[in-house]
């Protein structure tokens, strides 16, 4: 597809994220920050302190409302707003236990690396929540801004279910998916067909985007790449449309690499976001024309701010130009990034002719 | 360059990993296996036994040589031998003290981000008995083998330093690299003179062939890539080819993904080091024409064995099948892969026509 000149009609009328996922140009390119409602922001401490842990927070559908609006609050030029959500109530709701240790990360038990799915127990009111956070933010969002819904893609959802926990190289699902690809095969079926209709129940309380986190897409071979991370993103993206066919799908593989162009040719996603260790000028060039691209700045230059940040922000702005863009970053938001950064990002996107 | 078909004065007389270093296609390829010596052969773990720490064991010369050519004596169809050191006896060198723990693996003290090169005493000794193990090696290997010299680059050796241990995301050396890069640039260089010297003195010792580890490349963004990774690199191998213009050097810039073409043309490098999730068949067309690929076997792929291992081998010989391609692994051979696994890898190769 080419790229869509901005209709002049529908221009004002069209909320700017939604026109570039539909693969309009815009300028300045609409924005919003992976992980913007979070611990950077002292507004979200103060809550955090007050509610107490973070899936409590998740579950005060109150509480997770406020925080989905929160960054809208004090950066008036997002053009998003993320649902605050975690990808791993999907296990939650599949029968596991999920806490979160701090300092440690997430643990779900039982890890699956010991025992089957058929010892679980399905919970699915546990993502009912989330659908009434849904509409509490849709409630009180301006007109002009887009509301974003997630959850993890399923391979990625099935490397924290195996193992328990988060891993440093995915070893446990990886290997689970050469010795038994069958109960892997399972289990990733299983949790396609919960996050299948645990998105299209946030597109029915408001959701207008979608976006699919793949983690840890990075780890896996060509062949497993195929056959874990492409083929059920597929499945998943063609149902979805099937069912939801104005909603658009945002796939964000993080570390795919040189897989990029293969994922976004055979998952059909909507759109596609680089991690920060993507070249952008390379992706302009490989990734199939007019597919609109969402990135890529290091977290790690906003943190630093000045000049660094200045000229990551340029060559980004730079190399996606003739594109239908959605600035991001490559990565979450780090806890410890300054607000004037993020204000000097904010006037350096948003100010950009 | 295009790949030169085999002299075939020369072909009985060459070293098969050489000839594939200088662009010749040779079928079955040569090859050979990251970490090849090691935990998963039960002799090496008797020796261990017998010797003490891994430290321990790269320092006992005699030891060291002996476990170089563990895996030839084994499986004597394997092209070339190793030295067997570690990445981080530069640092040692440089002045950090150098332990390995047991399960949790390297610490180098005190760590970089606590303090400064000056704080450090050289103690350049300490690569001597490297060169002597390569000595070593070098008079007791089979003259159709090929003697494989190593060290990490600059970033890699720079993570390390600034952590002082392995660390998930390389934050610490991404985050100094960003707030001062001056400090890091002089640790970048510090690191390319000393490696420069290291190496050099490998070949001095018999070492035919070099290979450059940049285990920690794949978190990079495109700027900090092209300035820690690929601007080092480029001058330590232009350095490498002015003092000895006929030793190859491979280049293993792990993670890299979208970015090994630019790695591979900038750096001039002789040959690249593919990992595991690279497509074969992807880097076949993105690499500059003729320049020798090794790899990239998934090690998960050989601890599964069976068709598993056999449809992951044909993949990468297919692909790579019109190429100067050096067989090996995409990252080193695990502790728990089975030895008939290797031999069943082995004949898959070695048998292929």
């Amino acid at each position: 597809m080419a790229p869509k000149p901005a209709d002049p009609t529908q221009t004002q009328a069209r909320k700017p994220l939604l026109a570039v996922l539909d693969g309009e140009l815009r300028e300045p390119p609409p924005m919003w920050m992976m992980r913007q409602a979070g611990r950077y922001l002292p507004e979200y401490r103060q809550l955090r302190q007050d509610k107490g842990s973070f899936l409590d927070l998740v579950y005060d559908t109150e509480a997770a409302a406020e925080v989905t609006l929160q960054p809208l609050k004090r950066f008036p030029q997002l053009d998003a707003a993320i649902l605050f959500s975690d990808i791993l109530i999907v296990p939650f709701a599949i029968g596991q236990n999920l806490t979160f240790v701090t300092g440690e990360g997430p643990r779900l038990t039982p890890p699956l690396i010991a025992g089957g799915l058929d010892d679980l127990t399905p919970y699915l009111a546990r993502l009912e929540p989330v659908h009434e956070t849904a509409r509490k933010v849709k409630a009180a969002l301006e007109p002009s801004k887009t509301l974003i819904g997630f959850a993890g893609s399923p391979w990625t959802v099935a490397t924290y279910m195996v193992a328990g926990e988060g891993s440093r190289d995915q070893a446990e699902a990886r290997r689970l998916a050469y010795s038994d690809p069958g109960k892997f095969s399972e289990l990733i079926t299983r949790i396609e067909s919960v996050t299948l209709d645990f998105l299209s129940a946030q597109v029915d309380a408001g959701i207008e985007a979608l976006q699919l986190f793949d983690s840890w897409a990075g780890n896996l071979s060509p062949a497993q790449f195929e056959r874990w991370v492409i083929a059920p993103t597929a499945r998943l993206v063609a149902a979805l449309r099937e069912r939801h066919p104005g909603v658009p799908v945002i796939g964000f593989p993080k570390g795919a690499g040189g897989k990029l162009a293969a994922y976004a040719r055979e998952t059909g996603v909507s759109a596609i976001g680089l991690d920060e260790t993507v070249d952008p000028l390379w992706a302009a060039q490989e990734l199939p024309a007019g597919l609109p691209i969402q990135g890529n700045l290091d977290p790690l230059a906003l943190v630093a701010g000045g000049e660094a940040l200045e000229g990551a922000v340029e060559r980004i702005l730079d190399a996606l130009a003739g594109r239908p863009h959605i600035f991001n970053l490559g990565h979450g938001i780090l806890p410890d990034t300054p607000i004037a950064h993020v204000e000097q990002l904010i006037a350096l996107v948003k100010g950009a002719k």
